[in-house]
């Protein structure tokens, strides 16, 4: 793992910025909104058109980087991708590169960004021991508040891969079918339950052929590497469509990923233990490391903290989910995405959702301009942030994942 | 619709073809298996290079053909699906064209079919009511066999995109954690309860808007064709994992597309008012026009015919399900690919799984040969295939998917 922080450079970034020589996360921006679209590294307040700076360097892997989404350069694999961070890293620390980049070096302010990968299948996972006791508890009140199969493997769905949106993209309230508790008969309208799930998401580069289960040793090797979720929900249609085939209106209208994918090997510092697992996970599913990660989320309702989810809580590891997804021979695809589900640590303040951070509306927040909340109102933006440990006390930023809720239209 | 007939060609069909004038499915293949993809629709016993051809004729739509998938000519849009089928008909019936037509045809038999188009999202529906009763008998004896919520929507989820694969492709059985009824504790290994889901499949073109709803009524501008489906499902892997969240390993590794998309054009005659319904469905969901189908299906295993489900007795109709899955404002992509779900009609032998046909292997099939199956052994080759009504007692056919068991790798 790289030891550099952000002192390690010639380059400018402000002191405590957390997009230091040690992060270099993707990104794919356009200078105007319809312009040309350009993949781009962040490094403190800046974006490199490292595209640009690769073809002027002559470097062998100039043409993955030639492109409008990061697939090219996912699809290529694990010692490309460690060739690129390496080469990136020298000029930002050589001088010599000095002319070069900031030849090709853009204010990120200015920028638009973009979904930064052409998504293939999506899924959704359930890992937060936390978030399923406190859905369980509120969602079937008379059933033990985790189901049998809970702590014997990490519960996903897929979702749909074609509603993942930009970070900043508005959300329009969505409309479906409700039933709620002590109607007779379901309605249709816009939901009155509308909610967020703060989730980490993991992009998958490495492909893997039909048939073949994906070791969990082989994580690594898979996923290139990490960004943020908002998982937008509408409880009242998802709570009625739910039984028997799972969640699909109530979820699929939107989800929104944060613009700079994280490298994985940006995160050498945030590894940790998951927690203990009791009962011990099929073979399958045994860690051969430790891919907790100790990643600190904020989430914020109109600019007002409503949580600080902890994601080192997180009970099943994403390699166990690589894993588990994979072992009934499921393919993986460059351009794979899952996403860990609603982080939520053991403290209230530390929930995920608003449906557990307001108790399905029975306990509605407070917010910081003296409104309340139970669920969103229209208008209302959510920006989840979150970073992690870096090097020599530094801090690895994720950026953050935006998304303002739009009326409904019917 | 047009009323165009076998007869209507100079093209040599042979008598009783399914694969007449008034068919003209498109799908994709090459003459060696991994050469060159091209587009072709069946006439007859052959296949039309319709590429060379439309170059050829110097047609505006030439390029859309030019193509190793549909997609291109999928997200072309219904005028353009017209234009092109009105004038490969006029290529069949006016003898000008017959040397251009000849110089570009191929035997059918000879060559390698592929999945005929880029799967998007693909979601699968739960549609018959006749399997839904049956698998709610069978799976939770102690309930409702029809969930509370079944009449008033078409249940679906979001299936696995990336492991959707062309007929003929072999199926690895598949390892997961099975909890067989009595067991204390699941148990890893590979599927004892292989089975398959004879579905029908919808082929989206038109792409829609993010966050508008596609009304029931824009059906036919969205949809290109149809195509058949083996979902095939691991019974004992779906039923330990699939509470709260929907099945996802005991689906996930395979399912399998038959090579031809027949045009919704072709079905004109196949077209039937779907079941009474009751509770009459929200506004939203309310017909406009009958789009049940009746398409003629029979599942073979190792030759022997098992079951011949009829489609024309689903519940819920593909209009209703467009109309619903887009509801909540999901958007839909060139490549979203839809599945009715088992299609299982109200006789034993019109049941679209082993599942049912068996009734959970209690009561095993006798085949053909002498031999029992309760679910699928290694080796076994499922073939689902069907017809349906054309112009002046003819058949629109649609071909067959096929796929043969492979021990599990594990």
């Amino acid at each position: 793992m790289d030891e550099t922080h952000n002192g390690d450079t010639w380059f400018d970034i402000p002191p405590g910025s957390e997009f230091g020589v040690a992060n270099l996360p993707f990104g794919v921006y356009s200078r105007t909104e319809d312009g040309p679209r350009k993949i781009g590294v962040a490094i403190g307040d800046s974006v490199l058109d490292v595209a640009a700076i690769a073809a002027a360097e002559g470097e062998d892997f100039a043409p993955l980087l030639a492109a409008e989404v990061l697939n090219p350069l996912l699809a290529a694999g694990r010692p490309t991708w460690r060739a690129v961070r390496e080469r990136i890293t020298t000029w930002l620390r050589d001088p010599a590169h000095r002319p070069m980049v900031l030849a090709h070096r853009l204010d990120r302010a200015g920028l638009h960004l973009h979904l930064p990968f052409e998504v293939a299948d999506y899924v959704d996972f359930y890992a937060s021991e936390h978030h399923a006791r406190n859905v369980g508890s509120i969602f079937r009140p008379d059933s033990a508040a985790l189901p049998p199969n809970w702590k014997h493997l990490p519960i996903g769905y897929h979702g749909r891969a074609g509603t993942v949106v930009a970070s900043g993209q508005p959300v329009v309230r969505p409309c479906g079918q409700r039933k709620q508790t002590g109607e007779d008969a379901p309605s249709f309208g816009a939901t009155r339950k509308l909610d967020i799930e703060a989730e980490v998401g993991f992009v998958v580069g490495t492909p893997s052929a039909f048939g073949e289960p994906v070791p969990i040793e082989r994580f690594a090797d898979h996923v290139f590497g990490v960004c943020l979720v908002n998982d937008w929900s509408a409880r009242d249609i998802q709570a009625w469509e739910y039984v028997p085939l799972g969640p699909f209106l109530g979820k699929s209208f939107a989800t929104s990923v944060s613009p700079w994918v994280v490298p994985l090997d940006a995160l050498g510092h945030a590894r940790l233990p998951s927690p203990p697992q009791d009962p011990a996970p099929p073979s399958y599913l045994m860690p051969d490391a430790d891919w907790g990660l100790d990643i600190a989320m904020e989430v914020r309702l109109n600019g007002h903290v409503i949580s600080r989810p902890p994601f080192g809580s997180m009970y099943w590891s994403a390699a166990q989910q690589l894993a588990h997804m994979t072992v009934n021979g499921a393919s993986l695809r460059t351009g794979d995405f899952y996403a860990s589900g609603t982080v939520s640590g053991p403290e209230p303040d530390e929930r995920g959702s608003l449906l557990e951070l307001t108790w399905d509306a029975t306990e509605p927040l407070l917010l910081g301009d003296g409104t309340h909340r139970a669920y969103l109102n229209d208008g209302d933006v959510v920006t989840i942030s979150a970073s992690a440990p870096g090097p020599a006390g530094t801090r690895i930023g994720f950026g953050e994942v935006t998304g303002q809720v739009l009326p409904a239209t019917a």
